[in-house]
């Protein structure tokens, strides 16, 4: 192992520099303008793999590549370990916030700023690294890996599923690893113990054949504006609880090993409160902010369109409303049920004189990890040396409905161990990534690999 | 009268011919390439009133030119009328709605179609028409006349009240007549005891510093659109009462016999239900349809705007959102107090961790007519005269804010009897103005002039 951590620290300048030859590809997968560079990225990807010493393909999809990479020396005996990133990055927009061009990494306070810094490239190359650290130095893992990487994780991973369902035998493994998410602060190195799922609706309230006159109409028929705020406005009390029948009655009640981890961990509300520039935090009564993120389930609203919203006053009777209201749901919850339930609230609470519509957008599941064994006290362990500070187990409020996918397709357990900072600028302008936790990072994973043989 | 009456008749289909030109200048006051044409307007109705045997000029504003008809051969102790009306017209869009151009007056089914025919050219040019047959056939009027025609009522009348107190003088009258509004039903003539007035807003709630993503703080701050639902919820309760402290304290109580001629007036609420595809009326409880829309204030939403409202699920927990809200009002209420009352209902309802600022768009007065004494009286009897059937008194849901003003600003009494037929598609495609109620109400004019002298 000490040859191998040697490797690392005699190469973390070119470690570095080859992650900014990746992050200057600017994968954008929602932009078909990008998908010259977006398959370029995959190409570069799967070359670095070969190059750390894995045999690699790129396979095509109907969408973006999938870059498959293998090393399978440690025999049948070695357990397998499947390692997940993506290398596709969001749109940089709105350009003109950008401190540094987005695809040309640039070093500030020992940060880079990049598009895909932090989200995921540089999370993934570390992975590649530690790889090849232990290919070169020592000529072999104690583990055998598939590193899968996607180039739709942006976009909906519309066809990595069908993927993993199609070669399920070739991508058989005993964990999977992820590195996609966030450290629980500076210096403070972190496990999940969950993951948020997302059921997200659009409801859609109808009125009369067309927009009529406020005046000539007004006062006889239901206003679908109207409706659909009473509608909105039924799904939570004033103490934040969601209101529809049922929806509690599958939310885990997380063991109080788990809540007083929670509540042990440094937060100090008010100065969230002023980073947020919010008058006041407000959440569901009862719970603290990182319950509220964790553990419990939310209801918001993510857009509403209704009648004319442009300069000045129109006096129309609008004969539509849309909103798009999405919840976060916590382990023990499915996307599936919660609708059944928000079915059922609407036919409930719709006003007379309209009609509702209920449509699903997307569904994913919440994730719970097994923080009991090997695959965890493995990666506390490496966190721990290579921080130098104990590991955390943390949740996450935001959702990566792959997951569940992954063990349930493969029979895995799976892993999130994340490296970025929280105010790391994920989908937005300025996004960046800690060199500190960069390095150290790629040490852990070598450590990890090598506590997993 | 005789002589007038039969001059009337002996040049119907030259009146015709003669409306149909001034409907065929594309005088759309909102749309500055249309500047000439709506000078051409008035120019081309000043000619018109001098034909007829007034003096008249074009009075040049900051924005559309005011056209300014007199005679006052009546003499000092007669009565003088002052004729309101507007020579503007909405834009015709959209155009692929039309089934004949908007302004190429076209006849089907004993109706002209045109944009302007009935708002409110046709029946401004009424007015000049039943003018210029006393002046034509019996060399004088009964009352001294001022035709008052602007090109601005389409978009807001912002010159026309500082005009008229510039020139209170110039204007003093004791009646103030306005075409500009329907008859009750086809072959049933009608005289308004009443307009809504209107107080419109905007709400604007705001939360985060920016946009947030709804996964990684959702729960944990109050969302902007939520807060927004929850405020226009509470606005109204499940009976259609608006729930504002204070807000009916100020409502007219009307008379009994207001009340019953209401109810006697023919009106089938399924029909009407039907009409309006709508799958039942809503309004406030505990009274008629024609009630809620003449005599009982209303709440609706003209917009409202939150977050992402494209394609699919982004998962944004949104920083603002806007709602355009306005109450109609009637005789008793004022847009001042409305507006008062609500700025202390967001206070007390506004939900913590979000800021509320109300924006006051628009605000016009409500109007009750004197329906007792001379000017109903021959309206009345001239309208049974020329349509063989009584006149009815009937509200206005709608809003005609100068009203109020020329009211208070002259002194006088305003008489509000109008041509039009319910659903002439005003500010739609496809406007209509009946040949019929064109041709009687002409003559329904020449007797009410002469009724008033």
């Amino acid at each position: 192992m000490s040859e191998v951590l040697s490797f690392v620290d005699a190469n973390l300048a070119r470690f570095r520099a080859e992650l900014y030859d990746f992050l200057r590809i600017p994968s954008i997968s929602a932009k078909s303008e990008h998908d010259g560079d977006t398959r370029r990225a995959a190409e570069w990807l799967s070359d670095a793999l070969a190059r750390a010493g894995l045999t690699s393909e790129v396979i095509d999809t109907p969408g973006h590549p999938i870059v498959l990479g293998e090393w399978r020396g440690a025999g049948p005996d070695a357990p397998t370990v499947l390692i997940y990133g993506h290398y596709d990055v969001q749109p940089p927009e709105p350009l003109d916030e950008w401190e540094s061009p987005p695809f040309e990494p640039t070093e500030r306070d020992g940060r880079v700023y990049a598009r895909g810094s932090a989200d995921d490239k540089g999370q993934l190359y570390m992975h590649v690294k530690a790889l090849e650290a232990h290919l070169q130095a020592a000529g072999s893992l104690p583990i055998n890996v598939v590193v899968l990487a996607e180039g739709e994780e942006e976009v909906g991973s519309v066809n990595l599923v069908p993927f993993v369902e199609a070669n399920a035998g070739r991508l058989a493994c005993d964990s999977v690893i992820i590195s996609d998410s966030n450290m629980y602060a500076e210096g403070m190195p972190s496990v999940l113990f969950s993951l948020r799922g997302l059921a997200y609706f659009e409801i859609h309230v109808k009125g009369a054949r067309s927009d009529l006159h406020s005046g000539q109409f007004g006062g006889t028929v239901a206003n679908p504006g109207n409706a659909l705020a009473t509608i909105i406005a039924s799904l939570k009390d004033a103490d934040g609880r969601i209101t529809i029948d049922g929806f509690y009655d599958d939310v885990l009640e997380w063991d109080e090993e788990t809540r007083n981890q929670i509540r042990s961990l440094p937060f100090d509300a008010e100065e969230y409160r002023k980073e947020l520039k919010v008058p006041a935090l407000s959440g569901e009564k009862g719970w603290t902010p990182l319950e509220q993120l964790w553990i419990r389930p939310t209801c918001d609203v993510n857009g509403i369109l209704c009648g004319y919203t442009g300069e000045g006053a129109k006096t129309v009777l609008p004969n539509k409303a849309m909103a798009k209201v999405s919840f976060r749901l916590v382990p023990g919850q499915s996307p599936e049920k919660v609708k059944t339930l928000l079915e059922a609230h609407l036919e409930k609470v719709a006003p007379p004189g309209v009609t509702v519509e209920l449509v699903e957008l997307h569904g994913g599941r919440p994730w719970k990890a097994k923080v009991e064994g090997k695959l965890v006290e493995a990666a506390s362990s490496a966190l721990e040396a290579a921080f130098g500070t104990p590991a955390v187990l943390q949740g996450e409020g935001g959702s990566i409905p792959i997951v569940v996918d992954f063990e349930e397709k493969l029979k895995a357990s799976a892993l999130l161990v994340g490296f970025g900072l929280p105010g790391c600028n994920l989908h937005a302008p300025n996004e960046w990534f800690a060199l500190d936790a960069y390095e150290k990072g790629i040490g852990a994973l070598v450590r990890l690999y090598g506590g997993l043989g």
